[in-house]
């Protein structure tokens, strides 16, 4: 079967927003067999909407409209899809109960406006949002003598991810003939694109069966394996073949094999080993803090840490003797080290981690361009320091610290 | 006058990649006073593409096709258009020796399939690519009695930027009526998305000449402007007269007028101030002081400051009384005001704020569910704390109370 993804929203033909949306619905999608063949983004336009819904129901099977549900005079989905199919809205009293039950239970009162998220498709299921206040819709049946599914639903992305998975995937798999799709990405740290793809193409062009792609982020490579067989296991087994064999060029630095995070894989090495990370971060700034936090249940292993952006801060918090800074400067390898030896022991954890440098766009000079960051690992082993030259902007030059850094500990600790 | 963005490649209906390009080509086309009325994405195929590129002519004045002008069998771009607009493709000589010579000149043979990329709509003139093999192509002219311009440019976005600003722009505005558009951006936090919508839509519906769209963030709520008008004067006019009556009844809840992140207004005023910033999170893991370093040039106001994860950590690095951690439990009122205090005196700052909460999914109890975060401000006049329960996932929650804290410093100093 096939897909078409329609985003509604003016704010996504701006030069500002591009819709994310459609990448999540097409993974799922594709998961389940489903092709997409088109996408597109609409503005809060009666008209264009009803034309673009009536396109995308003469052409794909199964329509997905993100977005426009709200509460304003902005939110047409309901009335354009209405329109296009020729059928009434209703609004529906047990929705309406529910959203201003919503409301009263964070003792606020619902104003007039929200009660147009009531408003559902003749023959439509409603589709209880957990995040949110609009509901999604889905409704199946034909439209001029072609079996479609037409899915409604909220634009936020949390809002949608919750509500695809919780009312929409299951529902869709007992529609959907059954395709036999294997996946599997292996995740790669530190390590260029094109270095990667020089070491892996001989291998991957020797599959034509397996769609390989590669994606490339600050410090992070994701290499993606896709192919569909007859069985399941067939699809599975060739996948399988590719991905091992380039797993094999690629050794410990695939440091993912199941789709975790290196966020992740940190925190399950961390807990193989009983042991406990605090860290001391200054160009980072938290972001690595922070990434390690993302992760639920991670105070089991990080202890705290400490963001020294100030010198004195660098002495107070993580022990940094402050003549060191003065004699090599806060960007330096001694300082790094100083930095994960000093919060390791404040933070009595069983790994510190440091990270000094600078990540611009200001700040630079001939000896310590932008770009340069001092990773220190201590341990009761000792301490190491990786120095590197990062590219591009100060987003990426903190995000490729902090990942170099995750790599450091996950090597120490596999 | 309107445009439309078709973004061509089967590639760009993968889970993995987006059309960056329209972004690119709508912050243009809106310079020129241009509007983006539509957006889609087709994948490589003839009979599609002609279908998109028909729906396209009847909608749209201005048709931007992006990729698909490549020398493989899936490029199939100009023969769509060529057979949406009924009219034929004719292999220039003259690009063609220019195709030839390009290779020649890297010493390598032109092989047969390459001399597609010669093929040229009948009536378009050649848009020379400096930067690859494809040369773009422009058409304009009456299709069904409606007067169209149609540009075809290579994908790849470094090709793409070069030709359209060394062939498109000028020939666009000397096309196009001379149209002025004046934007705005407020931006407001802590509100929600209906509540501010309930209290500006009155106002905005007032003007009809003015475009209003609201976007919600976890914290942050934007209110764009938009107006087009005989004189640039004429248009920043009716955009001010709509914002300044807005900017009026949300009062100190904005906290930017002129596209500043909540990070940048935060330097800003503490900078004002000559003020100095410290943080101490828990919950927030790192997620502030991320936010708060983003911002290049931070450290003239920016300390630093702990994540404390651990309880024996808010008291080590931030001086929390540990009795009082349990007495009040490390999630409390108490807790987040010592935090504050503590980091502040520990960091000799001007400000210090503490955040301690539960982030999520696991941790909630009956009588501290997920969502509940205290946030607490000290400065020499007090301490203050304010107690929020927001809903959401584990990203979505840090991402509130971290919004939350910056917008407790913004209203403090300004």
């Amino acid at each position: 079967m096939n897909a078409e993804i329609i985003a509604v929203g003016s704010e996504l033909l701006t030069p500002f927003r591009t819709d994310t949306n459609s990448l999540y619905l097409t993974d799922q999608l594709n998961q389940l067999g489903v092709e997409v063949i088109f996408k597109s983004v609409v503005g809060d336009d009666l008209k264009r909407l009803v034309a673009a819904a009536q396109h995308a129901l003469f052409r794909s099977e199964i329509i997905i409209f993100s977005g426009g549900l709200g509460p304003t005079e902005d939110d047409l989905t309901r009335e354009a899809v209405a329109e296009a199919l020729g059928i009434p809205l209703r609004r529906d009293p047990e929705v309406l109960t529910a959203i201003e039950r919503r409301f009263a239970s964070r003792g606020w009162k619902m104003s007039a406006n929200n009660a147009k998220q009531a408003d559902i498709l003749e023959g439509a299921t409603v589709l209880p949002n957990a995040n949110g206040t609009a509901p999604g819709q889905w409704l199946s049946g034909k439209v001029e003598g072609r079996e479609r599914i037409i899915i409604l639903l909220p634009g936020p992305p949390h809002e949608l991810k919750a509500l695809f998975e919780a009312e929409c995937r299951e529902r869709l798999r007992a529609k959907v003939p059954p395709a036999h799709i294997a996946t599997r990405t292996l995740k790669v740290a530190m390590l260029g694109e094109s270095h990667v793809d020089a070491r892996i193409a001989p291998i991957y062009k020797r599959y034509s069966s397996v769609q390989t792609t590669i994606l490339a982020g600050a410090g992070e490579i994701e290499v993606h394996f896709k192919s569909r067989g007859e069985t399941l296991d067939a699809a599975q087994a060739a996948v399988d073949e590719v991905a091992d064999a380039i797993e094999d060029e690629l050794g410990d630095a695939v440091y993912s094999r199941d789709g975790q995070s290196l966020e992740q894989i940190v925190g399950y090495w961390l807990q193989m080993r009983g042991a406990t990370l605090a860290v001391a971060e200054s160009c980072s700034g938290g972001l690595l803090a922070e990434r390690i936090t993302s992760v639920s249940g991670s105070s089991r292993y990080f202890v705290g840490g400490a963001v020294v952006y100030s010198n004195p801060l660098k002495t107070e918090l993580a022990g940094v003797p402050a003549d060191m800074i003065e004699r090599h400067g806060a960007v330096s390898r001694e300082v790094a080290a100083a930095l994960a030896e000093g919060i390791r022991y404040r933070c009595e954890a069983t790994l510190g981690v440091g990270i000094t440098g600078v990540a611009g766009p200001t700040g630079g000079t001939a000896t310590k361009p932008v770009g340069l960051v001092y990773h220190a690992l201590a341990s009761d082993s000792g301490t190491e320091v990786i120095e590197r030259n990062f590219p591009g902007d100060r987003k990426r030059i903190r995000r490729f610290a902090s990942a170099m850094a995750l790599d450091m500990v996950r090597k120490k600790l596999m």
